[in-house]
């Protein structure tokens, strides 16, 4: 592999941990005798040819910081033939080898159909803080988003609290509520409304009447974004409980963009160092076209197929220790 | 002054820091011979009378939370002369012989009138997170807020940077531009939106087009809120600036409710102390219908009609100061 | 069960969590339709009989506290059948019929006697900062002192940078190197020192000389405590480094008992929820002397005598992990 | 001032901010029409010739790191007649026409001799976390060191309270007491020992007795170190104590370096970089041999024969409030 590269590319929304992912992948494939390029603003950059060789300093001090030093996008082109074929003719000219995809689901969809038409290895890392991918227990960014959100809760409590009020919080996940249903349980919410559980507002109000009237001051729901308004975010239900029940005081706060920034936490800079320094493992082992994992604490391939197709469910016990805690 | 009770609440918006105080206001009146109040829900409370007594120890472990223990509350009933009767039974009945109000311009316009109709001696202190009371350098919770608006504007330039977009931020304050114009300095933004000083959106084009086209790859402008929508809030901007330059990726993003809250900062926590410290002090000098504020690091008293009459004016070395910076 | 209760105590060092676990205990114990009693101080309090009531709102906003409202102790007394028996009368006297200890080794060590001894149900948490439990793969408090300790090296890396110099940092575990192991890995430390695989200084030195003297301007070692002097904690390695290799400018910092509270992550907010929840569950399925314990992300129970005998081993690949990310 | 180029360095002990610092003199710099040169560590960097230029873009996302992008050193050599001729030369050789430099005491003092012995403008900005610097309010980095000994002590505190302990926490200052007092105040300590005010034991123990043996459960006392050790740290403190009051359970913790790293505060930033742009702004007056201070919240120029010879005292008046919240 004497003057092959290993590129490797940030993709779709960013997340916090996919900077330690970037120098796991860097540091471990030089200790192993490999050659690093960065490719810039993912597929983008990669069509559009913007790819630098990365050294093992180029990667220092940058474990603790959010975002992406390789910046990243969302690419229309790549999902196109001609947009593919561009990117595979820079592949050749930078002679790389192989090609490692930090992303979620829509960044690992192109490099499915990508290592499909053009015979180029292809090892995608999970980077999504919405922690839908099958065939992984998490995902690059998922734990600090969940302590920013509890971070962010625990303040408006305080102000829920001394004003005697219900706030419906709105957080990212678009199809899946793994950031609701347990930022709600860690923050000690009194709902969490999730796409995979749609709560009516009769239900709801079962939650908020029965903490709000008896022994609680404020309440809180946590409710899972709705991007394409199917069954309506946190202003959707906040209007909802204003006109049926005037008496209360309701609030709405929606997090927004602040969600995928900040310092990795603990697990998050782990978690991508394990992923990173396994995906060069997972090379020199010959694997292609899989998606590195992790389940019960151990290192998995997950065939890109898989990781995209399948649907990752919410452990339903969840839904009870919230439930039984928010009394 | 045996059987005589120094009554204390909090009013209006909940600010990180007026635990600080109630605990300082407390313990300084215990030392000092006094026996001391709560009233509960701020004037609201007052009026219903929601009173009980605050030893030393119902005080502690409360330094280093946000929020209110004795609630807070927006009341209309006491600008209302019955309202203010009522309260005035309370205070007599519960042996009320001086009131302490921690609270921001309209609680104390409220104190001010109900100290000139009832022979009621009231002392304030500055609580909002807007610092926009005259007289006083700081108010309590305004670095709290400053630092979380700070914090969150980091994680968002985290994804501001990875993404190559521009983020409209809007920060509280009313209409104080206090918050924003700090917070701007502070995270680095690259222009702030304040009410005394209504940056029209081809100035703003200035700041934004100088640094986005030629050496930065994001950029981040901080908009105080705008209530009454007098002049447009971070969405109204982003929206100009959308229809005026197609080409940016515009971002908006409200920070909202959990700029209240929070552990409040050493600053405040000093601040809140000191100033609930020095109404105790100020009650045994015989002061009465003043606000105590801190001026060149300075205790002072402010009578109330100055506090809530005149203006505060931002220093404008500051805003020359991120004009310089942010290029 | 009716007017049966359900006792619940802390005990052995305080982790961050701890007070998630009781609020955890008492709402699902209410909500299953129990009565719960909290015992203060450990086994020290229950053989005191310093017991109380614990009602929903008892347990309200703790889930975000730090440390146990119940306080916690190491008990000599509870070790000598003495102490066990007078412990056994006030479970009579105040009507508990079943015990939930929250603590590490030596607290579930004295309820599998107790249990021995006495016919009473014990079900145990696990709650050390130490993660040293067999059985489970995660211990409450752990995630929070993880992130603590990965907080103040991202601090004192910024020291180290701009001096060029090599920290030793001491960090807790006692026999255990989860913390040290995992810290090293997320703060991007040069090396860990662990009980489980004692380096020696010339083994160090290659970690050290080879960043060191290459590319890095700096080195941090994380070095787990030394309680018993054994093999010597961070102050015994630094000597020896600054004896063999005078040139490094050589500095230690031992983290101390920061490392215990603290506002606990979400990660240990929901371990500690879904555990507590689980603990009532375990009751009503008639389990006794059992530790709840998390496996593979699934509730477990642990017979105690497995919790406290075996020991846990630390997954091998993470010490070649960073062996490859600290070139 | 065509070719003349702005020489800037960071000297003494790391501090939170001067990054922020670095940033604010360069674009203020190049904004009126300057241009920068950096010296890397310090003086000795200077001495050797370890000098770069930097532009706008290198001060580019520094604002929010601890540390300093300089590096720093403490520099013996600079304080011989041959270091400073030396470091003369290579200002020449470089066409540094003044020279701006951040850090304490022993920096300035440096800068103030070396501007007499040669004809080199010299501006200084205080930058050390101690606050000791007279003429100024405040000093970059304290701020920050202030919020994370708060921190701190606020988990300290739940341990303490968790187990019934005396904690005496021993915090950065040499002989300045500003951090212990203050973050005495603000952490809701027993007590600050400090060396303007050094307390003999039995006073200290007025303080501690009082409150741990009537209603309080823990007690914390903040200690400044003592570098010579002439009057005692905190484990001094700590075992007169354990020797006259056998019956407390006193630990000891020792903050160290982390004091000095990690992000800035908001207060920090916009200190430093109100600081910095004045630099700029006194360069342009024809200031010289003068440090920028800020006095109630204007900027001053201080002679540095003033700056570093005369003490600046505690304010008294923040003993009593300490000792009267205390109870």
């Amino acid at each position: 592999m004497d003057n092959k590269y290993i590129g490797i590319l940030t993709s779709g929304g960013d997340a916090s941990g996919m900077n330690a992912a970037i120098r796991a992948v860097t540091r471990a494939a030089i200790f192993n005798g490999f050659k690093v390029k960065g490719i810039y603003r993912g597929y983008e950059g990669l069509i559009a040819g913007e790819v630098k060789e990365l050294t093992t300093e180029d990667v220092s001090s940058i474990i603790q910081r959010g975002g992406t030093i390789l910046k990243t996008a969302r690419s229309e082109t790549f999902t196109t033939p001609e947009g593919r074929k561009k990117a595979y003719k820079v592949i050749q000219k930078e002679n790389i080898n192989a090609l490692i995809i930090i992303g979620g689901d829509g960044s690992l969809t192109g490099a499915r159909i990508f290592a499909e038409e053009y015979d180029v290895t292809c090892i995608g890392l999970p980077g999504t803080i919405d922690n839908d991918l099958y065939g992984t227990d998490f995902t690059i960014g998922y734990d600090t988003a969940l302590n920013t959100i509890v971070e962010c809760v625990d303040k408006i409590r305080d102000t829920a609290t001394s004003h005697d009020r219900i706030f419906f919080v709105e957080v990212m996940g678009r199809d899946a509520g793994f950031l609701a249903q347990n930022s709600a349980i860690a923050s000690g919410a009194e709902a969490a409304i999730i796409p995979e559980d749609r709560t009516d507002v009769d239900q709801l109000e079962t939650f908020i009447g029965r903490g709000f009237r008896k022994t609680k001051n404020s309440s809180i729901v946590i409710v899972t974004e709705s991007p394409e308004n199917k069954n309506g975010g946190a202003i959707y239900y906040a209007d909802r409980v204003k006109k049926e029940y005037p008496g209360y005081d309701v609030r709405v706060s929606i997090l927004g963009h602040l969600q995928r920034g900040g310092t990795p936490s603990a697990n998050d800079r782990i978690l991508a160092s394990r992923l990173g320094e396994a995906a060069i493992q997972a090379l020199m082992e010959d694997q292609r076209n899989v998606m590195i994992g992790i389940r019960n604490n151990e290192i998995v391939y997950v065939p890109f197929v898989q990781a995209i197709k399948k649907d990752k469910t919410i452990d339903k016990s969840l839904i009870r220790v919230l439930n039984e805690l928010s009394i």
